[in-house]
């Protein structure tokens, strides 16, 4: 028998589409999505060229999930958990209210079989899925006045969408979505008394604190929220190996680098908005004890009625309980005797 | 004028050797290894090839840092605190006891400033480093008696390496380095009373717990410790930009990769250490205030006395003191809570 040449095959161009969730002023995260985008160009001498678009650019951007479904976009930079009203199983790839913090968020879809379920679970959308970022744990949005127990909450009208909403309504709270751009006049004119978005370093660029000065923490719906690249399946599996990779190890350097960025952000914001005059204050213990049980009854119900969020709810939830349980081991006890001598002053 | 033509590079053919200072058992750290060997062979079309040795396979084991400097090897693979004889300012690319956890560290590492410090330092030895992994907090090794109070340590054999077991030292402890291999039988026959090595999923398998069964938590003097690839500057800056960038992202997915497989392994071995009766103790407060006392004592004199740690160590400190107040808000508050709740079944 002859032996089969050597077959050298040159990589094909390859042109994507990629649309944003986030408009470019969130600088952080779209610092992310370019260093992804320039970084695919080297390793792949030019041949994999990513276009970036923000919200609106290719398609309209309530249309970015389907065209990207569809194949008319070959990708989609978001936060799945915005997707939660078409199945609520969208919410584990992101974050659940009092679940997986940034490392575990991490060790969860990396090692802890977390991908290989949100596999199966975007295989219905004909999609995979890649964190490309994280923000860390977010804060808890900013308040017209100061809610010093869970009663103080009933009839508060905020600003918050997701699954963290959905708890809130069942405290009393009326939540609403509310585009980001108008959220300020909104919150001045008391239009809404109180407004969540992200972590201090973006919080602070969006001025809330000019008009609603009481800084709640911590954001126990967004205990490390990923962010990920949606990408078509199909235009996935069309590329070759080296590009494949390329796109999986700038996700993954971009979403180190993310965070990292985040923490010394957060770190400066928040001391530079307590200079301003910021009244930073903790969530009420019974708030946050009866968010917490309402966040697991809402799991129960949501398990009982969306079969994709129970084949993901039990093992995500055993996972859960186990890391916490190991983290409070050596994680938590370095944490917090150093913390503690160090605001002593020592 | 005439433009210039278009010129088309073939990239070249690189073939590296990397000695690794951990055996292969030390199969985590050996996994990131081999993954950064594989990407960057897929990235480059397999013309940047590396070779991973063992300690002593190139080299011997002890040589491993001059032949890099020397460009006999090109890289190493190390965690840089084995390095302090030489200059302790090799322990803040590692781990400092009561300094950075594993975010921290990879927050001042890649965006607080600490990658141009260390790049300033490594300058010295005509050598580049990269963060290619970290374990996560580690714990504080295994005690044949149980440790009640600071005074009973003294007198105490204990192996342990690096700045942590200086402080100890000066907490009354004989500490002798000792290789992992003949520890076993030194702590069995109580020639010493008590060993460190990593987290649980290695100590596990060193089966310390049998003959040593009470197990300290945390591990004060690694709070976070990075593994680097230390890199031989001249091979590193002869790389075409599409090699350098293959080398450094795919340490980043590594990197990555390695703390989750770590937080996912120590989860399974704490669980599987207990059923097996190791007695697990947190280190007695009064002895905990005492090594930090002794670290920051420490850490002012090698800053009087060593001015690569001085240069280093000034803003180090400024960024871990900041940084601490700042993951106090939302970080610590968000675990804080979500830990307590689920220990109380809730």
């Amino acid at each position: 028998a002859l032996a089969a040449p050597a077959v050298v095959t040159t990589p094909p161009e390859v042109h994507w589409r990629l649309q944003s969730s986030f408009p470019a002023q969130i600088d952080t995260i779209r610092g992310g999505t370019e260093a992804i985008v320039r970084t695919v160009g080297v390793l792949t001498g030019g041949r994999f060229q990513i276009e970036i678009g923000e919200p609106g650019d290719f398609v309209p951007a309530e249309e970015t999930f389907d065209a990207v479904q569809a194949g008319k976009l070959q990708a989609q930079q978001t936060c799945s958990y915005y997707y939660i009203d078409r199945d609520p199983a969208f919410a584990f790839g992101s974050s659940m209210p009092f679940g997986l913090n940034a490392r575990m968020q991490n060790a969860w879809i990396g090692e802890g079989g977390g991908q290989h379920l949100l596999d199966s679970f975007y295989d219905h959308y004909d999609m995979v899925s890649f964190v490309a970022g994280n923000t860390g744990v977010q804060m808890g949005g900013w308040f017209r006045k100061e809610i010093r127990s869970l009663p103080e909450i009933a009839g508060l009208k905020m600003r918050i969408a997701g699954l963290g909403g959905t708890v809130l309504e069942r405290l009393g709270v009326q939540t609403q979505a509310m585009r980001i751009e108008t959220t300020y006049a909104a919150l001045e004119r008391g239009t809404i008394d109180a407004a969540e978005w992200g972590g201090p370093s973006e919080d602070e660029k969006l001025g809330f604190y000019r008009v609603a000065p009481y800084y709640y923490y911590p954001g126990w719906w967004d205990g490390g929220p990923a962010i990920h690249l949606l990408v078509n399946k199909t235009a996935f599996e069309a590329l070759p190996e080296s590009f494949k990779l390329a796109l999986k190890a700038s996700a993954a350097q971009s979403s180190q680098t993310m965070l990292a960025r985040y923490d010394v952000r957060n770190n400066q914001a928040i001391r530079s908005l307590l200079d301003k005059g910021v009244q930073l204050r903790p969530f009420p213990t019974d708030l946050m004890q009866a968010a917490y049980k309402a966040s697991f009854e809402l799991y129960d119900e949501l398990a009982a009625s969306h079969p994709h969020f129970k084949t993901i709810y039990g093992p995500w939830k055993a996972f859960r309980d186990q890391i916490y349980q190991s983290f409070r081991v050596a994680e938590y006890a370095f944490d917090s005797f150093g913390f503690a001598q160090q605001a002593k002053g020592l």
